[in-house]
């Protein structure tokens, strides 16, 4: 499938894993990070104009509202090359969302897509049957003033998907799994494809999940078919005509592994790799935390709190926990606000941040001290990743968070009696 | 008073301004900046415990949620000291809030207390008839081993008030007009007394942002008479018994101001102090604006949010310009937030923060860059004090904010016709 949209975008009728091709592309987008410093170099190379003003995104979404000197400074220079360059699709802080969970959500990435993005988690839009990666920010450079990238093109691996999550299991379970299954090199430089009856059963939001941490296996890119519920979710958000690229039974795989969703369990990726997985089950020591973080590109979608309210309704945070909230996006944010899990984690005493990436790259909002342990919803959990060299980030999903930051200590949600309901 | 309410502390019929006394405190607060240094003091003097565990107030709220390592560290330090003397009145992120809007909403002070803090802006309690004053932190490690601290007694000025505020005019343009007429150093160590038949027409939030900014006129502390509201407010937020101490007509001032109501307009203090100040009508050029911040200490509660939301309604932001909400607790947050303030806001294009100081101080959450201007509802427009030394801060009401917001410049709100609403 993958091979198809390069194919597609290259003007040629095939492409093989290994072949350079150039490629045009659909959209170009980078953050108050990385945008600063593919700017430096369009202008270096003293490039006119962006190829085409609809299709760069920048997204102020890292440090902003911006949380020092040298974060408005870069932000300023984002600001003034997009309204140089008359860009559509700048989001200004109070219009903006982490840019994984805002480009989707405004019908920007669609099937078929080729995007490339100065951000390793630009594999999120995966979810929708694009073909999406992270560059460089010189990549992004020529890519802004060409609309065109080079690719080696990646062999692809198959992950068949089967079977029907169970309670508390969701698409992070799903991703942290395959991730210890074959380790962060495991899919180096590879297109992970996900197909198979098991997919009807994932949520988009799951699968944004699970194409977001692709790269954490090490992947060019994850992708899925397109099912009813794609089209369902593109239809609802652009208004653009998409291509649907299938995968054929006949496609060269270099691996292909069964998943069965029935057999994952809760699953925790404990410090300082996405591999080093442990069932909740498989946990025997009491990890105490002393923060728990909910949002991030990963896990900052509308179903992620809706069910991390269901773990919070009616309980209190533990003592010596803190509990940062960060809604994606601004819809997101007020989407929870209208259905009132916002008061159910204000009562149970958590906070809730503006969207930000915030603390999940050490940005700010929640920076951890030396000998501190955060279980978080994001995607990485490196040494220092979150503040601290010694501080120490789990990785889960919303309701292993919620329990978590209820019992002070990493937990599976259904440990949860009523009993321990006010 | 102020000097009935020292002499009461320090067992004394009567002191006079000049005075050297030891008092006892009913209150010792630090935050996150200034109490690790307390701490380090407090430890370095081997201080066993502190004087009352339900006396001491720690509120983690100028870089928390955590903004950075060092922030990280500070905090740690703060819930360490708090966990080991069992400090009632620890407020972690998520109950937590700015210190000086917390602190009354909790009822922690009353009426004829006797209250230090480890910030400048501790004079805010004055609102409600008690004697309050910033120290540093070695004075709030003594305060919190012994629960006394020394005074040289006040001098006093009164500021008469009479007449009724007119629209788009509140507390804030009260102080920043005598603050123009008496200069930042015009109130040099004394004790500024607010009385007379005006200030039944002041709500109780109006006096909090007049004595909270009493600092900015170098004052020692800002003290109201005790009304029927202060009575109400204090009834609805604490069981605590409180003294109310009057101001005698035959009581020595060194100086003596009538400020009629009637006649304060909107005002905004120019940088980079607060006493440059101009009425909106008095701005002939046009004051191009990149950022405004509505919270803070100052200007962080229900009322200014509620008139921020009526002057966003059905409008946008101006292209170009941010809009940062914070409002000062949780309390306040889930309040602006059943009200549809955020709603509001959100609509118009604004983010809304979790409660800090935030950028107020150049904290986080709104940091400026070169050549940047905002306005904000804070307290000082220092050089550099939100940010990059070559920013500008513009003081204003909540009301002037958003409508500077709208119109993308400094602007009176009642600029905004009817054909601006969408």
């Amino acid at each position: 499938m993958t091979q198809k949209i390069l194919a597609a975008h290259a003007g040629l009728s095939e492409v093989k894993s290994g072949d350079l091709i150039m490629a045009n592309l659909d959209l170009v987008l980078g953050n108050d990070i990385t945008a600063p410093v593919a700017i430096d170099v369009f202008e270096g190379i003293q490039a006119k104009t962006v190829f085409d003003k609809d299709k760069v995104a920048l997204v102020p979404d890292h440090f902003a509202p911006n949380k020092d000197i040298k974060a408005a400074e870069q932000s300023k220079k984002l600001r003034r090359f997009a309204a140089q360059h008359d860009i559509t699709n700048y989001f200004e802080v109070g219009k903006m969302g982490i840019e994984h969970a805002l480009l989707p959500e405004k019908g920007l990435v669609i099937a078929g897509d080729l995007v490339i993005g100065a951000d390793s988690h630009t594999c999120t839009y995966g979810a929708l049957g694009a073909f999406s990666t992270g560059v460089g920010s010189t990549d992004m450079a020529v890519g802004m003033a060409t609309g065109k990238a080079w690719f080696k093109v990646p062999a692809a691996m198959r992950f068949i998907i089967t079977g029907k999550l169970n309670k508390y299991v969701s698409g992070k379970d799903v991703i942290l799994h395959i991730i210890g299954l074959i380790g962060v090199d495991g899919a180096l430089y590879k297109s992970m494809e996900f197909m198979g009856e098991g997919i009807a059963n994932l949520t988009i939001d799951d699968r944004f999940t699970i194409a977001n941490m692709a790269i954490e296996a090490g992947a060019k890119n994850g992708i899925f078919i397109v099912d009813d519920q794609t089209i369902d979710y593109l239809k609802s958000h652009s208004k653009k005509r998409f291509t649907v690229y299938e995968m054929d039974d006949d496609a060269e795989y270099e691996q292909t592994y069964e998943i069965d969703l029935a057999t994952i369990k809760p699953t925790v990726a404990f410090p300082s790799l996405p591999e080093n997985t442990k069932t909740t089950a498989e946990i025997t020591e009491p990890v105490v935390i002393d923060q728990v973080v909910i949002g991030s590109c990963t896990n900052g979608r509308l179903s992620d709190f809706a069910k991390a309210a269901k773990i919070f309704d009616g309980r209190q945070v533990a003592k010596g926990v803190r509990v940062v909230i960060i809604p994606a996006t601004q819809k997101i944010y007020l989407q929870c606000m209208e259905l009132g899990y916002f008061k159910t984690f204000i009562e149970a005493g958590a906070t809730i941040s503006t969207p930000t990436c915030g603390p999940c790259l050490g940005g700010h909002m929640g920076i951890l001290a030396a000998g501190e342990r955060c279980v978080s919803t994001t995607n990485r959990n490196f040494v220092g990743r979150m503040g601290h060299i010694d501080s120490e980030v789990y990785l889960a999903n919303p309701e292993v968070a919620a329990a978590s930051a209820i019992l002070g200590r990493i937990a599976d949600p259904s440990e949860l009696s009523e009993r321990v309901k006010l």
